[in-house]
């Protein structure tokens, strides 16, 4: 059985063909321009090659109320022409086949606890950090909804501006997490792309303070079995084991709990999936968009 | 048919008899002394009454992994005798009924989400804010546990030490919510008990501003339709407007959710079962036990 997985992105679309065993077939990458412009690629892409549901991990924030009149659309974003896109039901209208649909962290989340890092796991937090930050997860086996859906990237976290005096760059909050510890925000700090910075740069111990207030966050918060970090400044290899070493310090032995205690190598990791999480997981929202439409 | 809820409290132990509908038949309350003391006093109280299962919520950390040996257990308080007392089995083999338990917040989240402010909601939120700060909760209708329960009392907030020199009295993380928000921090900071200070005091703005952090990341991290806050320092009648109003602030129109942009006071919420969301979420607790017990 064939499915198909969109990855919606704010640059670029990744259209993949696949199985429910998360292999890929067939695989397409366009740029995100407007709507108009490369929703046709996409339905191009699909149509034809027998799919029998579509999964889309997409930019947000979404709809994802399964009860709103506008469920499966693209809210807020200043992307031009994408707020308040109806990305699913376009696609579902085009395609003919049932299509699921979550965020991109939500999805890549549910890629991993399926085939990935968090596999045999109920309970996992999931992180990328690059151009944002987002964080999506799973709690007792279900994507983390609720309201609308997690927006992690933007906490509120110490910030010492005698130490780092950069004002952060989020245009919502200044120096939440995002703000001081994105991919953009590294490259306003240092004067350089974070892919530049020497892996003995002061940026990178700073970066790794950030990122474990966050991560902090999600362990206090979610309990999660195992925590997964990915998003392309993670490429940078000091960074995993100095997150890991701040993560301890913050926490300071108050969790009791051994996972964490002995085992934070094996706790705090990187995507099994690598840049696969992404589509893996939407493979996996068009499966369950099928049983969905059997049951 | 009769239920047991015990409250186990660091300070006092509530016990009641009670119904799945959550009416409380009988109630009884003894201070917390050590086990060999106080466990007699709580067996002695349901034995006979022909409970048909007991739900506990109590005081942790606990080992809640059903698989684990030590499951039920209290495990590193260091109240005295109370270090890694096996709770949950020792009233199980008193008793012999099912016991369920959980955390005393999640218990409270279970009890405001069955029958009281998060009722018909699958995703909350429950906080409170006393001699510690605790957070349970509950997504897509199942309590948060994962690797052991939430402790969001922990997390690490912004702490403008000009503006607010108090060090902060975790003994664990200083300045984290907790060292900066419960009550001894209150009184601690200001000198007097937190109920001894007017509604004008100026402890009042600023302990609304480190709780609205804590709110803030649990609505980023769990995305929940609705948010209880409860507990003793809550009962300060200025504080629950100026939390919501600092929620706001701190969002700054991030979240474009009408529940949150123009429903705050429904959205940020006092617990509708007041001090009574503690037993009747251990009522509930019992049920489910009995459920899983027949299952």
């Amino acid at each position: 059985m064939i499915l198909g997985a969109l990855e919606a992105g704010g640059t670029k679309m990744v259209c993949a063909l696949g199985d429910v065993q998360g292999n890929l077939h067939e695989r397409m990458r366009v740029p995100t321009r407007t709507p108009e412009e490369t929703i046709p690629e996409i339905v191009a892409f699909f149509a034809g090659k027998g799919i029998h549901a579509l999964g889309i991990g997409s930019f947000g924030p979404l709809d994802l109320n399964k009860t709103s009149p506008a469920f499966g659309n693209i809210t807020t974003t200043p992307k031009p022409g994408w707020g308040d896109f109806p990305l699913r039901a376009r696609l579902a209208d085009a395609l003919g086949v049932p299509v699921g649909i979550d965020t991109d962290v939500n999805a890549a989340a549910l890629g991993e606890a399926k085939l990935g890092a968090g596999k045999g796991l109920h309970t996992i937090a999931y992180f990328t950090v690059g151009t944002g930050i987002g964080g999506g997860g799973m709690v007792n086996g279900g994507l983390l909804h609720g309201l609308m859906h997690p927006e992690m990237g933007h906490l509120r976290i110490p910030h010492d501006l005698a130490a780092d005096p950069y004002p952060g760059c989020c245009p919502y909050h200044g120096d939440c997490l995002e703000g001081l510890a994105c991919g953009p925000a590294i490259a306003g700090r240092w004067g350089a792309p974070a892919e530049t910075l020497p892996g003995d740069h002061p940026a990178w111990a700073l970066e790794a303070r950030y990122l474990a207030y966050g991560v902090v966050c999600y362990i206090l918060t979610l309990s999660p079995q195992r925590v997964v970090v990915g998003g392309g400044v993670m490429a940078q290899p000091r960074l995993m084991p100095l997150l890991r070493a701040e993560v301890l310090a913050l926490l300071n032995g108050y969790l009791q709990a051994p996972a964490i205690l002995e085992g934070i190598d094996a706790y705090i990791v990187p995507p099994a999936l690598g840049s696969r999480a992404g589509v893996v997981g939407a493979l996996a929202l068009a499966e369950n968009a099928l049983e969905a439409d059997h049951a």
